[in-house]
């Protein structure tokens, strides 16, 4: 069995069996396949595929190449929520003090912004003084005292899922079912957690762009996630247009911070609390969706999801002063608004060009080495569906680089359709999965 | 326009214009363009193809990586041969000889072997002295003064070649009619060639395992061919049975001198002479192919093949005082007979393994560094359709490497079937494509 052989016989559309997926990935970390042999590999897997149970071997493969946590010293139910990325999905910093605080263990490991779509860590990173490079010796501590810890993933945890995924973004072989599935997975389950609820996202601004395509990777990530025993749950959500109002890293937990004081946006409200029922089910402290909703606005309404935040951040070295008084922070040295050009009504926006515009202001990267601006950023003032007269405020620009303003102004005036009718209401979860 | 956007563009099987094909190679010359990169074009190439006209485009951006020699300061008509190669196949030191000398000039770059199939270089470099490494200077030298010279690669001539078959060998992209295509027309064509005979391969022996597959390929040569303005012929050869008796680098020298001689095995003549008289006509030295194998056999019989030969081995360093006496060559320190083990007729011969069992006593290489034996290979006594009687030899292994006789004689006594029936013939030159 060598390398060229094992390429040869995914070329040729032959399944790889558990073994052959196993000593490819083990030969890979040890180096004695090269680089080039891998993403010769990766490109026969893109088009020749690969059906579940090879992806649930490469799950598998991922995480032998690295340590998994075991958390069952830790009391209670670990529950992880992954969202597979969009414009605005601030999501993870209001769900997990809310579960948290209702009982259930939230080890989240998270990932950086890529392109159009952010990252709940360098959203955390923009609190002065958050570590997110926790080793997992202080995440299982924070774990233990805190219930909710939320970190990057480390150089112990699923390393060949790192090299690989470094090697995709350059090879054309990102957008993968089978390869998105075992990077999700191999993460999530390395963790140590009971149970996963998914957030799919289809639409302008996700990776999958129609709901068909998010139903076909949610039912692939079930299905992993049933072979390693793991409790599991998806929602199909739309990224039509940013959830909530916010873009940018500061200025999205300034929001969610709104969100944990009983402040937050509908649509961003209602995908939090219907991802935050199903792990507070999934966790046992729940019995039902109706139960669950109560919990979770109880846990806003009574002041103890902010308490959690603020603990979780103060556990992870963040400056709470900057969480009780948002005011404190620096806005970004240029905001300038982009107004109306006619009236009507905001009939449609294109997601991943505003995202883009974001990215163009500082608040994102294009190469996995750009630096990010905490302060830049967007902030809506109307979303689809939104009357507008011309010349009113649509939205806000952040930025730090007035060089980019012109063109993150024109991408925008041009992402954001308005016109003379009233669209029709799409729904915002379309539809649940899984073992609930 | 990014590597990354090129990839994904093949990946999802669209046709790559000449400028982005320009792009990518030379780009990957300059190191801006990873291996890994490479590869997963070319796995995205091998899966979805390549029509001729991006073949073409990748032929002369080939080209465009190295230097392309301009031989039209030197007299006379230039045609070359090339063979997709097989096992016992020296027609290269017999035809060069014959063509040249009647006047047609014939700038030969070859190729090693590697795996069952051996190469022209490693045949020359068994004779004392001579050198296949000339510069392109010194190429072109023995060229003006004796009309042929056969040399490798160099590093100045299709280096691009050189880099990305290092990197198909090891990711399994080899077998792919336009990599193949690209690869030998770009080192024919950067030659200074006017006229090409290609001698295109079927059989169990062959890269291509039937005619139908060596049809394509040789449309696929011919019309590359044609856009650079070349003349062009193919043969489709039968490679179901080694050519000639011996298999192995001196040996199959000698068995080239005899030809030379006069005394060839009629198979390995018979291929000869086709490819010799297709190139005497596109040289324009011979008005038909019954002029043209006239000219042929007299080269053979006045002795001007076997002097050119000689002045050639010569001009290249050679000690030609082996040529004159081939007896003065040590054979292997072990020769060991293979007899037949029942009365019959050769039935079949499994031409691959047999190419294999000479790589194993020493006459070959697996990998791209090992070391050959000169003297190691195989003497065949029978072939396809001769009688043979129990205990009779059927060939005799040459090695110096004594602990590899067990395995290669289990490997040819399975390779080669002896039967009780006279199989029927097939033909030795199955079809003729192209100009004439």
């Amino acid at each position: 069995m060598t390398p060229s052989e094992l390429i040869a016989r995914k070329r040729d559309g032959n399944r790889l069996s558990e073994e052959e997926i196993s000593f490819f990935i083990s030969q890979f970390m040890a180096n004695h396949i090269t680089d080039y042999q891998m993403t010769a590999m990766l490109m026969a897997i893109y088009l020749n595929g690969m059906d579940y149970e090879e992806t649930t071997a490469l799950t598998k493969a991922y995480i032998q190449s690295g340590i998994a946590l075991d958390l069952s010293d830790i009391p209670g139910t670990k529950v992880d929520k992954h969202s597979t990325g969009g414009v605005g999905d601030k999501v993870s910093l209001i769900l997990a003090p809310i579960v948290a605080s209702q009982g259930v263990v939230v080890p989240m490991i998270s990932g950086r912004g890529l392109g159009h779509s952010g990252g709940t860590l360098d959203k955390l990173d923009s609190i002065p003084g958050f570590r997110t490079n926790l080793s997992l010796g202080e995440f299982r501590e924070v774990l233990k005292s805190v219930g909710a810890c939320l970190i990057g993933q480390t150089a112990e945890l699923v390393p060949a899922d790192k090299r690989i995924y470094a090697l995709r973004d350059v090879t054309a072989t990102v957008d993968c079912i089978p390869l998105i599935s075992a990077s999700i997975m191999s993460k999530k389950i390395a963790e140590g957690i009971d149970g996963l609820v998914l957030d799919v996202k289809y639409g302008n601004g996700a990776f999958m762009k129609t709901p068909e395509q998010a139903e076909s990777l949610a039912i692939n990530l079930i299905k992993i996630g049933h072979q390693f025993g793991k409790k599991m749950v998806a929602l199909l959500t739309s990224m039509e247009q940013p959830l909530g109002y916010a873009i940018g890293n500061w200025l999205e937990v300034e929001e969610s911070l709104r969100c944990l004081r009983g402040n937050g946006p509908s649509d961003l409200m209602e995908v939090t609390y219907a991802l935050c029922s199903y792990m507070l089910i999934l966790g046992g402290v729940a019995g039902n969706v109706n139960e669950a909703r109560d919990m979770c606005e109880q846990a806003i309404a009574s002041g103890k999801a902010f308490e959690k935040f603020v603990e979780i951040a103060r556990a992870q070295g963040g400056d709470v002063s900057y969480l009780e008084h948002p005011d404190k922070y620096k806005v970004a040295d240029q905001v300038v608004q982009v107004n109306a050009k006619h009236d009507g009504y905001i009939r449609h926006m294109n997601t991943y060009e505003i995202g883009m515009a974001s990215v163009e202001l500082g608040a994102g990267r294009l190469a996995a080495e750009d630096k990010i601006d905490p302060r830049a950023g967007i902030i809506l003032f109307k979303k689809v569906g939104d009357a507008v007269n011309t010349g009113e405020a649509i939205l806000e620009i952040h930025t730090n680089r007035p060089e980019t303003i012109p063109d993150a102004r024109n991408r925008l005036e041009k992402a954001i359709q308005i016109g003379p009718e009233k669209p029709a209401r799409t729904p915002l979860i379309l539809k649940k999965l899984g073992d609930i």
